[in-house]
């Protein structure tokens, strides 16, 4: 590990105050604790906060750490749940959340412009405005902000058709250790010449340098959007079901998926639109034109009653209701245990079952209970591992049961993390998956950037 | 540029004998001739070709050459237009055209996995057997690779809904320099442990290593299709067209436009389906369920019946006769002049229009005709610069025009390649895109991959 500093010493402090006067600078610790954790619970302290509100003010900033061995954390709304803006080595963190601005939403160019603060959801609001769509929806979208999400590449429901936040990405514009300003890309749809830099920044975690502003790109907002609730008496009925749908030549923007343990958790909270036998539930979304959609919904119907139990459409204002349950699948979660581990593995598609059945008979085993649902169209699973920290030894057969899953995520083809990231809660677990050659070469690529590793140090990949 | 072996000696001969027994290596000037040019027609002869069925000769063969600094090209079937195959600094040519299975169609994990010789359309027959669908279409489809396409991260005329190659790779298998073989990502559709290395291979132009294999996503085939193309009684009422059609919330998987003089050229040829007064053309294409498809065709025809003069659609077999006039703009070019410089301009969408305009314009001025036509979806315009090498003159015009139309294209946004790439043909124009600072980190990042710079070296980004 490199040497970094270990204070922030009166001159640093008094640079910090010159570069973001009045309240764009915090040191007291009532004020820092705030900065201190994210949706992670991971805690530890930075020695300052900054608010920039212009890349000059952020490239000044890493000019200043770069020469300081100053760890440097950026942060917008913090929903990450590995730890990611937690500034483990202390150091400043570095709030983007004035740097707000839609530059520009271009209805000709179908492409938009936006500094790293601006809220997702604010943006996909203003793009539809001008019938405009910007497709990736992490869980988070309302809070979360377009520079975290690219800096996590923030998946989401719709990525079975329209693919994660790397997609979406055409230009980024970053601030380097150092104090340079790098602009990749731009707002041209189709571009070979070079190599492709700006989408290395996405999903990077902060590790590359400071995203000041970025271009995405755009498509028509579809018109209609039509969803669907369909239950089946197991979980193999279920699967079978995923094959039918899109052997029938389907392709959803959402295919959600629902274990026995997590409808059981729904049913604790209330009631939903599912038969009683139900023991697993698909949740589809199709957007298009209004026809496209209702033949599709059609199609789908046709494929799935041979293998459904129950099956509960909604459109326009009805479709909301059909997703109340997927949304209420945290709060019902925690009526089975008072706490959890919230795992995101994905598999390669096929491998599914595999997985989901590793995920219930380690928790067997384990005595805890394990929630699996999440995005099966593209092989996400989220798996939350129940428990109540309280109780002697279920906190640490938790993390057993987590280290299982890890282990059989990666044997099966996958991933410890599809949308989450590792941070610190699961950075020790990212050698397994990755090896010594891929992590020797993204260390190297890495450094060309930041070759002091002041950039979010002390996490995962 | 770094020092580099002056000739093969009798050691290396033997070395390569040794290991590509057979026929599986190639010393004979004779033979050697094949393999000195591409589609570019430009030409420099290779000291030998290989010809690997395996990864580990791959592997043996970069270990071997960058220890005697032998420059290494990659090559399969040539259909590049810039050079990126010709062996400019001499060197050994590596034919991937014996590594040339498909490993794996998985419609479960909706997941492929290819050696990179495999020809695309063969591919994309294969995957259509089992009701799946790669959609990357370059033009070459029916005689490129799957390796060539991923090198160059080919567009084609599906982008505009489906995206370019390196939307639709999820894992590369390459041999670096050196000998090590890298795997990086593999079947899982998400994935965010780590940098995204296996994207950076995509479109690097066999400049980081040799891709011994690739495992690409696929979704369900859609059942239905259907083309339209239609006539404009100006190039300013197809741009119009072409807004009120996005305007209309449609998204075709195609979205082609022709301008006056492609039009004209393919008039020498033969009839085509356009109304005798139309001077701009716009071949739309759609794909889905056959209702949404018949949907979104009635609407596109609602948008434009105020500003086109023909519309001519069609489906099933119908539908090839659409495209036929798109397919005879090559050969149709010609009856105006003998010789063309065929460049694929790429601009921020709603910038075509001037783009197109210059291109007239520098064109005139010259006394030159230009074709535009191509990608308008994704605003990729190819710009064909018609011109007779015979007449004193022309070919130096010519290449004026080009300077200027790629000027004109950085200046606008936009890039000097959406497809193409630069090759040897554009490489002189490379710096004034990208800029100091980015190729400065773009030639750190290929040196940790090849830090002797063995791989394709002499060529543009």
């Amino acid at each position: 590990m490199p040497q970094y500093a270990d204070s922030l010493t009166d001159a640093n402090r008094a640079f910090l105050t010159d570069l973001f006067p009045g309240d764009g600078c915090v040191f007291e610790t009532e004020q820092l604790n705030a900065f201190s954790t994210d949706a992670s619970r991971e805690r530890s302290m930075p020695w300052a906060v900054v608010r920039p509100e212009c890349r000059e003010q952020v490239a000044e900033l890493l000019q200043w750490a770069d020469a300081e061995r100053m760890p440097v954390y950026p942060r917008a709304r913090a929903t990450g749940q590995v730890g990611n803006t937690v500034p483990s080595l202390h150091g400043v963190t570095v709030s983007l959340l004035r740097m707000n601005r839609i530059i520009d939403i271009d209805g000709r160019d179908f492409a938009a412009e936006v500094e790293p603060g601006v809220i997702t959801s604010d943006f996909q609001a203003a793009c539809a405005e001008k019938g405009l769509f910007y497709p990736p929806d992490p869980a988070s979208v309302k809070i979360s902000t377009m520079g975290g999400n690219i800096s996590t590449c923030a998946g989401g429901l719709r990525a079975v058709k329209y693919g994660v936040t790397r997609d979406w990405v055409l230009g980024i514009e970053a601030a380097l250790p150092g104090g340079k300003v790098l602009t990749m890309g731009g707002r041209s749809q189709k571009d070979v010449v070079g190599l492709d830099l700006k989408r290395l920044f996405v999903g990077a975690n902060g590790k590359l340098g400071l995203i000041t502003r970025a271009t995405v790109k755009l498509i028509p907002l579809p018109e209609a959007s039509s969803s669907i609730l369909v239950g089946f008496a197991d979980l193999a009925a279920s699967m079978d079901g995923v094959t039918a749908v899109f052997g029938a030549g389907l392709l959803p923007c959402a295919c959600e998926f629902m274990d026995a343990t997590t409808i059981k958790a729904l049913r604790l909270l209330g009631d939903i639109p599912l038969a009683p036998e139900a023991q697993a539930a698909l949740l589809f979304k199709f957007d298009g034109t209004a026809e496209g959609v209702a033949a599709e919904v059609r199609r789908l119907k046709e494929a799935l009653v041979p293998l459904a139990v129950s099956m509960e459409a909604g459109e326009g204002e009805a479709e909301e209701a059909v997703w109340a349950a997927r949304r209420e699948i945290s709060p019902g979660s925690y009526r089975l245990r008072p706490n959890k581990l919230s795992e995101d593995l994905a598999v390669p598609r096929g491998r599914v079952p595999e997985m989901v059945d590793i995920a219930h008979k380690a928790g067997a085993d384990a005595g805890l209970p394990v929630l699996c649902y999440g995005h099966l169209g593209d092989g996400n699973i989220h798996a939350n591992i129940m428990h109540d920290a309280q109780r002697p030894g279920e906190l640490e057969a938790a993390h057993r049961v987590k280290e299982q899953l890890f282990r059989a995520a990666v044997k099966l083809g996958g991933t410890i993390s599809g949308e989450h990231g590792t941070g610190l809660t699961k950075a020790s677990f990212v050698p397994e998956q990755l090896g010594a050659d891929q992590l020797h070469y993204m260390d190297a690529v890495r450094r060309i950037f930041d070759p002091n590793e002041i950039m979010n140090p002390g996490k995962g990949w």
